[in-house]
Protein backbone atom coordinates (compact mmCIF):
# COMPACT_ATOMS: atom_id res chain seq x y z
CA UNK A 1 0.00 0.00 0.00
CA UNK A 2 2.55 2.27 0.66
CA UNK A 3 3.92 2.18 -2.57
CA UNK A 4 1.16 3.48 -3.88
CA UNK A 5 0.51 6.69 -1.67
CA UNK A 6 4.38 7.26 -2.13
CA UNK A 7 5.06 10.78 -3.10
CA UNK A 8 8.73 9.50 -3.13
CA UNK A 9 10.34 9.86 -6.81
CA UNK A 10 10.79 7.06 -9.02
CA UNK A 11 14.34 8.10 -9.07
CA UNK A 12 14.32 8.31 -5.37
CA UNK A 13 17.88 8.23 -2.90
CA UNK A 14 17.94 4.80 -1.72
CA UNK A 15 20.02 6.02 1.53
CA UNK A 16 16.19 7.45 2.55
CA UNK A 17 15.10 3.53 2.94
CA UNK A 18 17.37 3.01 5.94
CA UNK A 19 16.30 4.22 9.41
CA UNK A 20 18.50 6.97 10.81
CA UNK A 21 19.45 5.06 13.91
CA UNK A 22 21.01 2.18 12.31
CA UNK A 23 23.02 4.44 9.77
CA UNK A 24 23.92 6.33 13.53
CA UNK A 25 24.64 2.61 14.59
CA UNK A 26 26.43 1.89 11.03
CA UNK A 27 28.44 5.35 11.37
CA UNK A 28 29.21 3.65 15.26
CA UNK A 29 30.94 0.85 13.83
CA UNK A 30 32.72 2.27 11.04
CA UNK A 31 34.75 4.56 13.49
CA UNK A 32 35.25 1.41 15.62
CA UNK A 33 37.28 -0.42 12.69
CA UNK A 34 39.09 2.85 11.80
CA UNK A 35 40.10 2.71 15.84
CA UNK A 36 41.12 -1.10 14.98
CA UNK A 37 43.23 0.18 12.09
CA UNK A 38 44.56 2.58 13.72
CA UNK A 39 46.12 0.09 16.37
CA UNK A 40 47.01 -2.54 13.91
CA UNK A 41 49.04 0.44 11.61
CA UNK A 42 50.67 2.08 15.15
CA UNK A 43 51.89 -1.40 16.58
CA UNK A 44 53.34 -1.94 12.58
CA UNK A 45 54.79 1.75 13.11
CA UNK A 46 56.70 1.29 16.07
CA UNK A 47 57.81 -2.63 15.96
CA UNK A 48 58.01 -2.57 12.02
CA UNK A 49 56.68 -3.82 8.81
CA UNK A 50 57.82 -5.99 5.76
CA UNK A 51 57.42 -4.11 2.60
CA UNK A 52 56.72 -5.96 -0.78
CA UNK A 53 56.20 -4.95 -4.32
CA UNK A 54 52.97 -5.89 -6.05
CA UNK A 55 52.60 -6.78 -9.42
CA UNK A 56 51.89 -3.23 -10.74
CA UNK A 57 55.30 -2.21 -9.25
CA UNK A 58 53.60 -0.46 -6.26
CA UNK A 59 54.21 -1.21 -2.43
CA UNK A 60 52.54 -3.32 0.07
CA UNK A 61 53.45 -4.09 3.77
CA UNK A 62 52.72 -6.84 6.33
CA UNK A 63 50.86 -3.93 8.07
CA UNK A 64 48.24 -2.94 4.90
CA UNK A 65 47.74 -7.34 4.90
CA UNK A 66 47.06 -7.40 8.48
CA UNK A 67 45.25 -4.16 9.13
CA UNK A 68 42.51 -5.45 6.06
CA UNK A 69 42.53 -8.83 7.46
CA UNK A 70 41.34 -7.20 10.70
CA UNK A 71 38.89 -4.98 9.63
CA UNK A 72 37.79 -8.14 6.95
CA UNK A 73 37.22 -10.09 9.97
CA UNK A 74 35.57 -7.47 11.82
CA UNK A 75 32.51 -6.88 9.20
CA UNK A 76 32.19 -10.85 8.75
CA UNK A 77 31.50 -11.35 12.03
CA UNK A 78 29.29 -8.27 12.85
CA UNK A 79 27.76 -7.90 9.71
CA UNK A 80 28.11 -11.22 8.23
CA UNK A 81 25.33 -9.94 5.27
CA UNK A 82 27.51 -6.71 4.22
CA UNK A 83 30.04 -7.31 1.28
CA UNK A 84 33.69 -6.10 1.33
CA UNK A 85 35.46 -4.69 -0.93
CA UNK A 86 39.33 -3.96 -0.62
CA UNK A 87 42.40 -3.08 -2.16
CA UNK A 88 44.52 -6.65 -1.00
CA UNK A 89 42.00 -8.93 -1.16
CA UNK A 90 39.00 -10.60 -3.28
CA UNK A 91 35.43 -9.07 -2.72
CA UNK A 92 33.08 -10.85 -0.26
CA UNK A 93 29.33 -10.76 -0.74
CA UNK A 94 30.18 -8.67 -3.96
CA UNK A 95 26.10 -8.54 -4.72
CA UNK A 96 25.00 -7.22 -1.51
CA UNK A 97 23.06 -4.24 -0.98
CA UNK A 98 25.78 -3.09 1.80
CA UNK A 99 29.47 -3.18 0.23
CA UNK A 100 32.63 -2.13 2.49
CA UNK A 101 34.98 -0.59 0.73
CA UNK A 102 38.22 -0.47 2.46
CA UNK A 103 42.19 0.91 1.61
CA UNK A 104 43.94 -0.48 4.75
CA UNK A 105 46.74 2.32 4.19
CA UNK A 106 46.36 4.80 1.30
CA UNK A 107 50.06 6.27 1.23
CA UNK A 108 51.57 2.87 0.91
CA UNK A 109 55.01 4.24 -0.38
CA UNK A 110 54.48 7.59 2.71
CA UNK A 111 54.33 4.81 5.12
CA UNK A 112 57.41 2.90 4.38
CA UNK A 113 59.44 6.18 4.22
CA UNK A 114 58.35 7.16 7.67
CA UNK A 115 56.30 10.29 6.40
CA UNK A 116 53.37 10.33 8.66
CA UNK A 117 50.58 12.00 5.68
CA UNK A 118 49.26 8.05 5.25
CA UNK A 119 45.88 7.13 6.17
CA UNK A 120 43.41 4.01 6.24
CA UNK A 121 39.90 4.78 4.34
CA UNK A 122 36.90 3.10 5.06
CA UNK A 123 33.69 3.43 3.49
CA UNK A 124 30.31 2.18 3.11
CA UNK A 125 28.34 2.46 0.36
CA UNK A 126 24.54 1.59 0.09
CA UNK A 127 23.26 0.20 -3.36
CA UNK A 128 25.93 1.90 -4.85
CA UNK A 129 25.15 5.57 -3.12
CA UNK A 130 27.77 6.48 -0.13
CA UNK A 131 26.54 6.37 2.86
CA UNK A 132 29.35 6.30 5.80
CA UNK A 133 33.07 7.45 5.19
CA UNK A 134 36.13 8.05 7.31
CA UNK A 135 39.63 8.72 6.65
CA UNK A 136 42.16 7.73 9.63
CA UNK A 137 45.56 9.40 9.82
CA UNK A 138 47.08 7.62 12.58
CA UNK A 139 50.79 9.71 12.64
CA UNK A 140 48.78 12.39 12.93
CA UNK A 141 45.71 11.64 15.44
CA UNK A 142 43.84 12.83 12.79
CA UNK A 143 40.33 11.50 11.90
CA UNK A 144 37.63 12.36 9.17
CA UNK A 145 34.01 10.70 9.39
CA UNK A 146 30.84 11.34 7.83
CA UNK A 147 27.56 9.45 7.58
CA UNK A 148 24.37 10.10 5.53
CA UNK A 149 22.21 13.03 6.83
CA UNK A 150 24.51 13.62 9.92
CA UNK A 151 27.15 15.29 8.90
CA UNK A 152 31.02 15.43 8.64
CA UNK A 153 33.43 15.76 11.87
CA UNK A 154 36.72 16.13 12.15
CA UNK A 155 38.20 14.06 15.78
CA UNK A 156 34.62 14.14 17.02
CA UNK A 157 34.12 18.07 15.78
CA UNK A 158 31.50 19.39 12.87
CA UNK A 159 32.91 20.55 9.66
CA UNK A 160 31.35 23.39 7.83
CA UNK A 161 33.30 24.35 4.32
CA UNK A 162 32.30 27.93 3.46
CA UNK A 163 32.76 28.26 -0.27
CA UNK A 164 35.16 30.47 -1.81
CA UNK A 165 34.34 34.22 -3.01
CA UNK A 166 34.37 34.00 -6.62
CA UNK A 167 34.95 37.17 -7.12
CA UNK A 168 38.48 36.58 -4.99
CA UNK A 169 39.87 33.62 -7.01
CA UNK A 170 43.02 35.02 -7.91
CA UNK A 171 45.79 31.84 -8.51
CA UNK A 172 46.57 32.12 -4.76
CA UNK A 173 43.66 29.45 -3.88
CA UNK A 174 44.68 26.24 -2.68
CA UNK A 175 44.45 23.15 -4.80
CA UNK A 176 45.80 19.81 -4.13
CA UNK A 177 45.92 17.17 -6.96
CA UNK A 178 47.42 13.60 -7.67
CA UNK A 179 50.78 13.67 -9.04
CA UNK A 180 51.63 13.68 -13.21
CA UNK A 181 52.44 9.90 -12.19
CA UNK A 182 48.12 9.48 -11.72
CA UNK A 183 47.49 11.36 -15.26
CA UNK A 184 49.76 8.97 -17.57
CA UNK A 185 49.11 5.75 -15.67
CA UNK A 186 46.49 4.27 -17.80
CA UNK A 187 46.15 6.60 -20.72
CA UNK A 188 48.46 10.08 -20.93
CA UNK A 189 46.27 12.89 -19.40
CA UNK A 190 49.04 14.77 -18.23
CA UNK A 191 47.83 17.78 -20.67
CA UNK A 192 45.48 17.53 -17.44
CA UNK A 193 48.02 17.40 -14.66
CA UNK A 194 49.86 20.36 -16.66
CA UNK A 195 46.70 22.91 -16.78
CA UNK A 196 45.88 22.48 -13.50
CA UNK A 197 48.99 23.41 -12.15
CA UNK A 198 49.41 26.26 -14.36
CA UNK A 199 45.71 27.56 -13.69
CA UNK A 200 46.41 26.45 -10.06
CA UNK A 201 50.29 27.41 -8.93
CA UNK A 202 49.54 27.35 -5.19
CA UNK A 203 49.27 23.93 -5.06
CA UNK A 204 50.22 20.76 -3.20
CA UNK A 205 50.65 16.91 -3.82
CA UNK A 206 50.57 14.24 -1.30
CA UNK A 207 50.16 11.15 -3.17
CA UNK A 208 48.04 10.23 -0.01
CA UNK A 209 44.81 10.35 1.26
CA UNK A 210 46.05 12.97 3.40
CA UNK A 211 44.93 15.56 0.16
CA UNK A 212 41.32 14.19 0.80
CA UNK A 213 41.14 14.75 4.24
CA UNK A 214 42.82 19.09 3.38
CA UNK A 215 39.76 18.90 1.08
CA UNK A 216 37.18 17.70 3.62
CA UNK A 217 37.88 20.23 6.08
CA UNK A 218 38.76 23.54 4.08
CA UNK A 219 42.55 23.41 4.84
CA UNK A 220 42.60 23.23 0.95
CA UNK A 221 40.17 24.52 -1.16
CA UNK A 222 39.51 21.77 -4.21
CA UNK A 223 40.91 18.42 -4.96
CA UNK A 224 41.35 16.88 -8.10
CA UNK A 225 42.41 12.53 -7.67
CA UNK A 226 42.91 11.08 -11.25
CA UNK A 227 43.71 7.63 -12.55
CA UNK A 228 42.59 6.28 -8.79
CA UNK A 229 40.69 3.07 -7.48
CA UNK A 230 37.03 2.74 -6.06
CA UNK A 231 38.72 2.42 -2.59
CA UNK A 232 40.82 5.75 -2.60
CA UNK A 233 37.74 7.56 -3.39
CA UNK A 234 35.27 5.47 -1.79
CA UNK A 235 34.80 7.84 1.60
CA UNK A 236 35.76 11.09 0.08
CA UNK A 237 32.10 12.27 -1.81
CA UNK A 238 30.00 11.21 1.37
CA UNK A 239 32.76 13.45 3.63
CA UNK A 240 32.70 16.69 1.50
CA UNK A 241 29.13 16.52 0.88
CA UNK A 242 28.09 16.26 4.48
CA UNK A 243 30.70 19.16 5.10
CA UNK A 244 28.74 21.35 2.47
CA UNK A 245 31.09 20.50 -0.34
CA UNK A 246 30.83 19.37 -3.69
CA UNK A 247 31.54 16.34 -5.36
CA UNK A 248 31.68 15.26 -9.14
CA UNK A 249 33.36 12.55 -10.69
CA UNK A 250 35.54 13.68 -14.05
CA UNK A 251 36.65 10.30 -14.94
CA UNK A 252 35.35 6.51 -14.65
CA UNK A 253 36.85 3.83 -17.09
CA UNK A 254 37.29 0.29 -17.21
CA UNK A 255 41.18 -0.30 -17.87
CA UNK A 256 41.71 -3.95 -19.21
CA UNK A 257 43.40 -6.02 -16.71
CA UNK A 258 43.48 -3.11 -13.72
CA UNK A 259 39.58 -2.68 -13.74
CA UNK A 260 37.44 0.69 -13.34
CA UNK A 261 39.33 3.43 -13.07
CA UNK A 262 38.19 6.65 -11.01
CA UNK A 263 38.69 10.57 -11.16
CA UNK A 264 37.05 13.27 -8.87
CA UNK A 265 36.87 16.95 -8.32
CA UNK A 266 35.72 17.62 -4.49
CA UNK A 267 35.66 20.62 -2.22
CA UNK A 268 34.52 24.11 -2.14
CA UNK A 269 31.71 24.53 -5.09
CA UNK A 270 32.89 27.48 -6.81
CA UNK A 271 36.32 25.90 -6.90
CA UNK A 272 35.20 22.92 -7.83
CA UNK A 273 32.97 24.53 -10.80
CA UNK A 274 36.17 25.94 -12.38
CA UNK A 275 38.33 23.07 -12.46
CA UNK A 276 35.98 20.85 -13.70
CA UNK A 277 35.21 23.46 -16.58
CA UNK A 278 38.66 23.31 -17.27
CA UNK A 279 39.26 19.51 -16.98
CA UNK A 280 36.17 19.03 -19.82
CA UNK B 1 104.32 31.71 11.44
CA UNK B 2 101.46 29.45 10.82
CA UNK B 3 100.84 30.80 7.82
CA UNK B 4 103.94 30.47 6.19
CA UNK B 5 104.34 26.04 6.88
CA UNK B 6 100.38 25.66 6.34
CA UNK B 7 99.51 22.83 4.04
CA UNK B 8 96.00 25.01 4.33
CA UNK B 9 95.40 25.87 0.16
CA UNK B 10 94.24 29.43 -0.15
CA UNK B 11 90.85 28.81 -0.55
CA UNK B 12 90.91 26.84 2.80
CA UNK B 13 87.30 26.69 4.42
CA UNK B 14 87.46 28.91 7.16
CA UNK B 15 85.25 26.35 9.32
CA UNK B 16 87.97 24.87 9.86
CA UNK B 17 89.38 27.75 11.56
CA UNK B 18 86.29 27.34 14.12
CA UNK B 19 87.08 24.55 17.49
CA UNK B 20 85.13 21.99 16.86
CA UNK B 21 84.03 22.48 20.97
CA UNK B 22 82.78 25.74 20.05
CA UNK B 23 80.78 24.09 17.19
CA UNK B 24 79.15 21.64 19.62
CA UNK B 25 78.70 24.42 21.75
CA UNK B 26 76.85 26.63 19.15
CA UNK B 27 74.86 23.72 17.76
CA UNK B 28 73.58 23.10 21.49
CA UNK B 29 72.60 26.92 21.39
CA UNK B 30 70.51 25.97 18.26
CA UNK B 31 68.92 23.31 19.51
CA UNK B 32 67.58 25.44 22.36
CA UNK B 33 66.31 27.80 20.39
CA UNK B 34 64.45 25.17 18.24
CA UNK B 35 63.08 24.15 21.45
CA UNK B 36 62.03 28.14 22.57
CA UNK B 37 60.62 28.36 18.88
CA UNK B 38 58.69 25.03 19.26
CA UNK B 39 56.91 26.60 22.68
CA UNK B 40 55.63 29.80 21.61
CA UNK B 41 54.72 28.07 17.95
CA UNK B 42 52.42 25.16 20.02
CA UNK B 43 51.10 27.88 22.54
CA UNK B 44 49.44 29.89 19.24
CA UNK B 45 48.31 26.55 17.79
CA UNK B 46 46.87 26.04 21.09
CA UNK B 47 45.82 29.36 21.76
CA UNK B 48 44.85 30.81 18.52
CA UNK B 49 46.61 33.65 16.63
CA UNK B 50 45.88 36.62 14.41
CA UNK B 51 46.59 36.35 10.34
CA UNK B 52 47.88 39.38 8.23
CA UNK B 53 48.70 39.49 4.84
CA UNK B 54 51.81 41.02 4.21
CA UNK B 55 52.43 43.72 1.44
CA UNK B 56 53.52 40.53 -0.62
CA UNK B 57 50.31 38.80 -0.63
CA UNK B 58 52.13 36.25 1.35
CA UNK B 59 50.63 35.59 5.38
CA UNK B 60 52.26 36.60 8.12
CA UNK B 61 50.98 35.81 11.57
CA UNK B 62 51.02 37.26 15.45
CA UNK B 63 52.78 33.59 15.96
CA UNK B 64 55.54 34.13 13.38
CA UNK B 65 56.30 37.49 14.86
CA UNK B 66 56.36 36.46 18.27
CA UNK B 67 58.51 32.93 17.58
CA UNK B 68 61.29 35.55 15.47
CA UNK B 69 61.09 38.43 18.08
CA UNK B 70 61.81 35.43 21.07
CA UNK B 71 64.44 34.03 18.93
CA UNK B 72 65.95 37.47 18.26
CA UNK B 73 66.19 38.35 22.43
CA UNK B 74 67.65 34.59 23.01
CA UNK B 75 70.63 35.41 20.39
CA UNK B 76 70.87 39.08 20.97
CA UNK B 77 71.51 37.70 24.71
CA UNK B 78 73.71 35.69 24.75
CA UNK B 79 75.44 35.68 21.94
CA UNK B 80 75.76 39.45 21.16
CA UNK B 81 77.80 40.21 18.83
CA UNK B 82 76.46 37.30 16.13
CA UNK B 83 74.27 39.13 13.45
CA UNK B 84 70.74 37.94 13.08
CA UNK B 85 68.87 37.87 9.69
CA UNK B 86 65.12 37.00 9.67
CA UNK B 87 61.98 36.87 7.54
CA UNK B 88 60.22 39.34 10.05
CA UNK B 89 62.54 41.99 10.64
CA UNK B 90 65.72 44.21 9.90
CA UNK B 91 68.90 42.79 10.14
CA UNK B 92 71.11 42.99 12.80
CA UNK B 93 75.37 43.09 12.77
CA UNK B 94 75.19 42.36 9.16
CA UNK B 95 78.70 42.38 8.61
CA UNK B 96 79.61 39.83 11.34
CA UNK B 97 81.35 37.04 10.86
CA UNK B 98 78.55 34.55 12.40
CA UNK B 99 74.76 35.06 11.35
CA UNK B 100 71.97 33.48 12.27
CA UNK B 101 69.22 33.33 9.87
CA UNK B 102 66.12 32.60 10.91
CA UNK B 103 62.66 31.50 9.43
CA UNK B 104 60.34 31.06 12.59
CA UNK B 105 57.14 29.60 10.48
CA UNK B 106 58.71 28.42 7.28
CA UNK B 107 55.15 26.99 5.54
CA UNK B 108 52.66 30.04 7.29
CA UNK B 109 49.39 29.18 4.70
CA UNK B 110 49.91 25.72 6.20
CA UNK B 111 50.08 26.97 9.79
CA UNK B 112 47.28 29.24 9.24
CA UNK B 113 44.99 26.20 7.53
CA UNK B 114 46.51 23.54 10.19
CA UNK B 115 48.12 21.66 8.24
CA UNK B 116 51.06 19.82 10.25
CA UNK B 117 53.66 19.95 8.02
CA UNK B 118 54.65 23.86 8.93
CA UNK B 119 57.85 24.26 10.73
CA UNK B 120 60.60 26.68 12.36
CA UNK B 121 64.25 26.99 10.30
CA UNK B 122 66.97 28.24 12.56
CA UNK B 123 70.74 28.49 10.57
CA UNK B 124 74.03 29.97 11.66
CA UNK B 125 76.47 30.64 8.69
CA UNK B 126 80.16 31.59 9.00
CA UNK B 127 81.89 34.17 6.42
CA UNK B 128 78.77 32.99 4.28
CA UNK B 129 79.52 29.11 4.68
CA UNK B 130 76.73 27.19 6.21
CA UNK B 131 77.98 26.18 9.79
CA UNK B 132 74.70 25.13 11.73
CA UNK B 133 70.80 24.04 10.78
CA UNK B 134 68.00 22.53 12.67
CA UNK B 135 64.44 22.09 11.17
CA UNK B 136 61.82 22.03 13.39
CA UNK B 137 58.41 20.89 13.05
CA UNK B 138 56.13 21.26 16.08
CA UNK B 139 53.22 19.65 14.88
CA UNK B 140 54.84 16.28 13.74
CA UNK B 141 57.08 16.04 16.59
CA UNK B 142 59.95 16.26 14.42
CA UNK B 143 63.41 17.74 14.23
CA UNK B 144 66.54 17.92 12.00
CA UNK B 145 69.57 19.25 13.04
CA UNK B 146 73.34 19.09 11.75
CA UNK B 147 76.72 21.15 12.54
CA UNK B 148 80.14 21.13 10.37
CA UNK B 149 81.62 17.86 11.10
CA UNK B 150 79.22 16.67 13.62
CA UNK B 151 76.90 14.65 11.12
CA UNK B 152 72.74 15.20 10.59
CA UNK B 153 70.49 13.70 13.35
CA UNK B 154 66.82 13.52 13.25
CA UNK B 155 64.86 13.54 16.97
CA UNK B 156 68.44 12.91 17.90
CA UNK B 157 69.88 9.97 15.69
CA UNK B 158 72.32 9.97 13.22
CA UNK B 159 70.90 10.22 9.47
CA UNK B 160 72.95 8.90 6.90
CA UNK B 161 71.80 8.80 3.18
CA UNK B 162 72.34 6.29 0.61
CA UNK B 163 72.92 6.93 -2.71
CA UNK B 164 70.50 5.47 -5.42
CA UNK B 165 71.51 3.18 -7.84
CA UNK B 166 72.06 4.86 -10.95
CA UNK B 167 70.65 2.12 -13.12
CA UNK B 168 67.00 1.58 -10.88
CA UNK B 169 66.26 5.52 -11.61
CA UNK B 170 63.07 4.35 -13.55
CA UNK B 171 60.50 7.59 -13.00
CA UNK B 172 59.61 5.92 -9.97
CA UNK B 173 62.55 7.74 -7.45
CA UNK B 174 60.43 10.27 -5.31
CA UNK B 175 61.15 13.93 -6.20
CA UNK B 176 59.58 16.90 -3.44
CA UNK B 177 59.79 20.32 -5.52
CA UNK B 178 58.39 23.85 -5.03
CA UNK B 179 54.94 24.31 -6.12
CA UNK B 180 54.76 26.29 -9.91
CA UNK B 181 54.29 29.62 -8.29
CA UNK B 182 57.55 29.09 -7.31
CA UNK B 183 58.90 28.76 -10.61
CA UNK B 184 56.91 32.11 -11.73
CA UNK B 185 56.84 34.03 -9.10
CA UNK B 186 60.03 36.40 -10.17
CA UNK B 187 60.39 35.29 -13.63
CA UNK B 188 58.29 32.40 -16.04
CA UNK B 189 60.42 29.14 -15.21
CA UNK B 190 57.30 27.22 -15.58
CA UNK B 191 59.10 25.42 -18.11
CA UNK B 192 61.37 23.68 -15.32
CA UNK B 193 58.39 22.91 -13.30
CA UNK B 194 56.97 21.29 -16.22
CA UNK B 195 60.42 19.47 -17.26
CA UNK B 196 60.61 17.90 -13.41
CA UNK B 197 57.05 16.84 -13.22
CA UNK B 198 57.46 15.22 -16.56
CA UNK B 199 60.78 13.10 -15.87
CA UNK B 200 59.77 12.22 -12.60
CA UNK B 201 56.07 12.03 -12.18
CA UNK B 202 56.24 10.33 -8.51
CA UNK B 203 56.20 14.15 -6.99
CA UNK B 204 55.54 15.69 -3.77
CA UNK B 205 54.77 19.31 -3.28
CA UNK B 206 54.38 20.21 0.19
CA UNK B 207 54.73 24.05 0.58
CA UNK B 208 57.42 23.99 3.23
CA UNK B 209 60.46 22.98 4.82
CA UNK B 210 58.39 19.56 5.29
CA UNK B 211 60.07 18.70 1.56
CA UNK B 212 63.33 19.70 2.69
CA UNK B 213 63.34 17.35 5.76
CA UNK B 214 61.90 14.52 3.38
CA UNK B 215 65.08 15.01 1.39
CA UNK B 216 67.02 15.21 4.52
CA UNK B 217 65.97 12.30 5.72
CA UNK B 218 65.71 10.25 2.53
CA UNK B 219 62.05 9.84 2.91
CA UNK B 220 62.27 11.80 -0.52
CA UNK B 221 65.35 11.01 -2.98
CA UNK B 222 65.62 14.22 -3.43
CA UNK B 223 64.08 18.24 -3.44
CA UNK B 224 64.22 21.29 -6.01
CA UNK B 225 63.40 23.70 -4.17
CA UNK B 226 63.33 27.29 -6.53
CA UNK B 227 62.06 31.23 -6.18
CA UNK B 228 62.98 30.99 -2.18
CA UNK B 229 64.90 33.10 -0.18
CA UNK B 230 67.80 33.07 2.18
CA UNK B 231 65.94 32.07 5.32
CA UNK B 232 64.00 29.22 3.34
CA UNK B 233 67.17 27.38 2.28
CA UNK B 234 69.49 28.72 5.13
CA UNK B 235 69.71 25.44 6.87
CA UNK B 236 69.39 22.69 4.22
CA UNK B 237 73.09 22.89 2.39
CA UNK B 238 74.58 21.54 5.76
CA UNK B 239 72.10 19.14 6.97
CA UNK B 240 71.79 17.02 3.56
CA UNK B 241 75.80 17.03 3.49
CA UNK B 242 76.47 16.33 6.76
CA UNK B 243 73.63 13.68 6.11
CA UNK B 244 76.00 12.01 3.10
CA UNK B 245 73.71 13.97 0.64
CA UNK B 246 75.02 16.10 -2.42
CA UNK B 247 73.68 20.32 -2.52
CA UNK B 248 73.50 22.13 -5.68
CA UNK B 249 72.29 26.07 -5.87
CA UNK B 250 71.09 25.96 -9.34
CA UNK B 251 69.44 29.98 -8.41
CA UNK B 252 70.95 33.02 -7.13
CA UNK B 253 69.51 36.25 -8.26
CA UNK B 254 69.32 39.53 -7.26
CA UNK B 255 66.06 40.85 -7.39
CA UNK B 256 64.66 44.53 -7.47
CA UNK B 257 62.11 45.11 -4.32
CA UNK B 258 62.57 41.55 -3.11
CA UNK B 259 65.98 40.96 -3.10
CA UNK B 260 68.48 37.73 -3.52
CA UNK B 261 65.81 34.41 -4.25
CA UNK B 262 67.60 31.53 -4.15
CA UNK B 263 66.98 27.75 -6.00
CA UNK B 264 69.03 24.26 -4.69
CA UNK B 265 68.61 20.72 -5.55
CA UNK B 266 70.05 18.50 -3.08
CA UNK B 267 69.33 15.21 -1.45
CA UNK B 268 70.61 11.29 -2.95
CA UNK B 269 73.80 12.52 -5.03
CA UNK B 270 72.69 10.33 -8.33
CA UNK B 271 69.74 12.35 -8.61
CA UNK B 272 70.62 15.12 -7.29
CA UNK B 273 72.73 15.09 -10.50
CA UNK B 274 70.49 14.09 -12.84
CA UNK B 275 68.07 16.83 -11.67
CA UNK B 276 70.57 19.32 -12.35
CA UNK B 277 71.53 18.27 -15.85
CA UNK B 278 67.89 18.25 -16.56
CA UNK B 279 67.08 22.40 -15.07
CA UNK B 280 70.39 23.39 -16.95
Amino acid sequence: MASTVSTRPATADPRAQIDPAEIQRLYQRASEFADEARKVLQAAWTTGFEVLRKNDGSFVTSADLKTEERLRALIQQQLPTHGILGEEYAPVHPAAAFQWILDPIDGTEDFVQRVPTYGSIIALHFQGYPLIGVIDHPALNLRVGAAWGLGTFQNGERVRLTDLDPSLIDGNERVVLSARANFTRYADHGNLFDAITRQHPNHRIYRSCFAHTCAITGAADAMVDYGNRIWDLAASQILVEEAGGKYVMIQDVDVPRVGRVLGGVFGKPTLVDRLVRLLR
